[in-house]
C-alpha cells in the first residue's frame, strides 16, 4: 500500500517521503482540493507543473455527482479526471455534518438530505469505504463524526467513541489494497485527543489524521491541540491535519510534526480575488491596483507573476473573466505549494524555526496594514 | 505596416501570407475573439499551442473596461494581455449598434449609452482610431455604420455613403503606423456593395472587409453577397469577412476568396456546452453521454479529445466547473483553427472543392439527426 519514512527531523518538524502505488510524495505537503473531480479552474497538467504531488477528492460530492458507480465504470477517479498521481479521498463525514441537512445520526450511520436535490441518502462506515473503493483513491479516510466546537465534554467523548467504532468497521469493510487513515477526534480536550489516538492505534491504520479542527475554535486552540497530539502520533506513519488552512496554520502544523495538509482556501480565495503574497493577502479588486504595472508578488516565480500585472488581474476580476480565476488559482496554489517546499528545505537544513519566523514577520506585517 | 501575398489560388479560394510588425499570418485564417483583453477561458500560451496566429480585440468593450487610456499607459494591448502576435481591433461600430443603447446618430458620429453603467459616450471616426491607436493593435478597422437587415434600399445607400465619409476621416486621422482596413457595406444589394467597394478603393486601405453580414439575413443571402463581392476586392490585399461564422460559412467564404474570419461562436458555444465535431454539433449535456467513455470527437487531436471522455465533459458542464469551459473552449478553437489549416492545405493542393464537399457531407449529415 504505502510506505513512509522520515528523512530528517528539526525539532518536531519532519521532512519525509511517502511512497504509494501512484507515486511518491515529499512531505510536508499541501494537497489541493479537487472537490468534483477537478481542482477548480486548473488542469492536471498545470497542477503537475506547479509541483502538486497529491490531490484530494471529496467522497460526499462525487457520490452525489456524477456518482461513484459511474466513476468506477469509467475506470476510477484517476482515469476519469486524467490525474495519475496519488489521490486522497476524504470520507464524506465533514460534508455530511457541514453541508448537507442531517436528518438522523445513529450507530449504524447517518441519513441526510443531498444539498443538490434534497433526496435522502444514507452513509455508513461501510458505504463510505465502498464509495472510496469505487473511486479508487490512493488513500482513504475513515468515516467520522465531526462536531462543531465548542461542544460539551460528554458530547465530545461519546462522539470520539462512535468515531472509533466506525473506524473499526471502516477497516473491517475494506476489500481493496488502498491505504486507510484513522481520524483522531476529541475537540479541544487534550486528554480526549490522546484517548482517541490510543483507540485508533489499537485498530491500526496506515496513517493518522487530526480531524475536527478548523471548525469554529480559536487559532490558539487549534495550535494547542495540534502541538499536543501531533508529536504523540506514530513517528513512522504520515500525520495529516485535515482542512487546514491559512499559511500560518500550515507552518504551526509543520512545527508540531504534521506532514500533510489540505484546504480549499487557495483555490476558493483565488476565485474571489483574494490572493496570497509574501507580504500578506491582497484583495485584487481594490482601486489602488487600477494602474499598477507590477506583478502581484515581485518575489513570486509563478506564471501569473511572470507575465501579468496587478492592473490586468484587477481588470479580469472586475470583468468576471474566467482567465482571472485561472491566473489567481495558479498563483495561490503556487504560493501554498512553494511554502511547503521551502518549509521542507528549511527542515532539511535545521533552520525551520528561523524560516517560520522570517516568513510570518513579512507575511503578517503587511496583512495588518 | 503590412504586406500581403497570395501563394496559390484554387478557383477563387486563396492561400496567402500576411506579414506584419507583430509576425506573419498564413491565410485563410480564423481569428479567436478576445473581447475584453482575453479570449474567454484561454491563456495566450494555449492559444499559441492551438496554432492561433492573430487575435481580435473589441474597441467598444476595451474603451469601456478597463479603458484604452489605461491600456496605453500600461504599454498597449499586447503587453497588457501578454500576447505578442498580431491583433486586429474592430472599430466599435458593430457593438454601438447592437449592444449599446444608441441615442443619436449624426454626421459627426454616434452617441450611445454604455451597456455597463448607462453613461453617455460619443464615438466618432476620429475617436475610434484614437482608441485603436491607444490599444496599439496591428490592424485597425474603420468606424462604420452597421444596419440590421432587412433594410430599405435608400437606407442602405445612405448608410454606405456615411460609412465611406467616416472611412475617409478614419484614414485622415491615423497618426500611427498601424494598418487600417476599410469596410464594405451595402446590405444584400450587390450593386451597392460594388459602389461601396469603389468608394473605399478611391480612399485606399491596407485591406478590405465585408461588413454588415451575419446580421439577420439568410445564409443564402450571405453567401450570394460574399460570392459576388469578394472576387472583386483587390487581389493583392487581405480580404476579411467580419463576424462570420459557422463552419459552413467559413468554407463558403474561403471559396469566394476571403482570407480572414472572426466569430465568438467557438468560444461562446464552448461555454454553453455546444461543441463542434467532424460529425456536427454536440450538446454535451445530453443524457446519452452520461456513461460515454469515448472522446468528444474520435478524429480530433486536441488536448481535450486526447485526455477526457464525453462523460467527464458532461459531468463538468452539469456541475458548472470552470475546467469544463476551458476544455470545451480548447476543443472548439482547435476545431475552427484546424478547419482553416486544412482548407489552406487543400487550396495549395488544388482540391478545395472536394475538401469542402467531403467536410460538409460528414458535418451536416449528423447535425440533422
Amino acid at each position: 500500500m504505502i510506505e513512509y519514512q522520515v528523512f530528517h527531523q528539526d525539532g518536531n518538524a519532519r521532512a519525509g517521503k511517502l511512497d504509494s502505488p501512484h507515486g511518491s510524495i515529499l512531505t510536508p505537503i499541501f494537497m489541493p482540493v479537487g472537490t468534483l473531480g477537478t481542482v477548480k479552474a486548473a488542469t492536471p497538467e498545470e497542477l503537475k507543473k506547479l509541483g502538486t504531488q497529491i490531490l484530494l477528492g471529496n467522497t460526499y460530492h462525487l457520490h452525489l455527482r456524477p456518482g461513484d458507480e459511474l466513476i468506477r465504470e469509467l475506470g476510477g477517479l484517476h482515469q476519469f479526471m486524467n490525474w495519475d498521481g496519488p489521490i486522497l479521498t476524504d470520507s464524506g463525514g465533514f460534508q455530511v455534518f457541514s453541508l448537507a441537512k442531517l436528518l438522523k445520526r445513529e450507530e449504524e450511520g447517518v441519513i441526510f438530505r443531498s444539498h443538490i436535490d434534497g433526496r435522502e441518502i444514507k452513509i455508513t462506515p461501510e458505504s463510505s469505504i465502498g464509495i472510496q473503493q469505487n473511486l479508487g483513491s490512493t488513500i482513504m479516510m475513515c468515516f467520522d463524526e465531526c462536531l462543531e466546537l465548542p461542544a460539551k465534554r460528554e458530547r465530545i467523548q461519546s462522539s470520539l467513541e462512535l468515531t472509533t467504532r466506525w473506524a473499526k468497521r471502516c477497516k473491517e469493510s475494506r476489500t481493496s489494497d488502498q491505504a486507510l487513515f484513522g481520524i483522531i477526534q476529541g475537540g479541544g480536550e487534550e486528554d480526549l485527543r490522546e484517548e482517541s489516538l490510543q483507540q485508533l492505534l489499537e485498530i491500526g491504520f496506515d496513517g493518522y489524521a487530526i480531524g475536527g479542527l478548523s471548525v469554529g475554535e480559536s487559532n490558539e486552540d487549534m495550535y494547542r491541540v495540534t502541538r499536543h497530539i501531533a508529536p504523540q502520533m506514530p513517528s513512522d506513519r504520515p500525520r495529516y491535519l485535515m482542512g487546514v488552512g491559512e499559511p500560518r496554520d500550515l507552518l504551526e502544523g509543520v512545527e508540531a510534526g504534521v506532514d500533510m495538509f489540505d484546504c480549499v482556501l487557495p483555490t476558493r480565495n483565488a476565485r474571489n480575488g483574494s490572493l496570497f503574497t509574501s507580504r500578506g493577502k491582497v484583495s485584487i479588486k481594490q482601486s489602488r491596483y487600477r494602474e499598477d504595472p507590477e506583478p502581484l508578488d515581485p518575489d513570486c516565480l509563478c506564471e501569473t507573476c511572470q507575465h501579468y500585472s496587478r492592473a490586468y488581474l484587477r481588470h479580469l476580476y472586475l470583468s468576471g473573466e474566467i482567465l482571472g480565476m485561472r491566473l489567481n488559482t495558479l498563483h495561490n496554489l503556487h504560493f501554498f505549494l512553494n511554502l511547503m517546499r521551502n518549509a521542507r528545505e528549511a527542515i532539511l537544513e535545521n533552520r525551520f524555526s528561523k524560516f517560520k519566523k522570517d516568513f510570518l514577520e513579512q507575511y503578517l506585517q503587511e496583512e495588518s496594514m
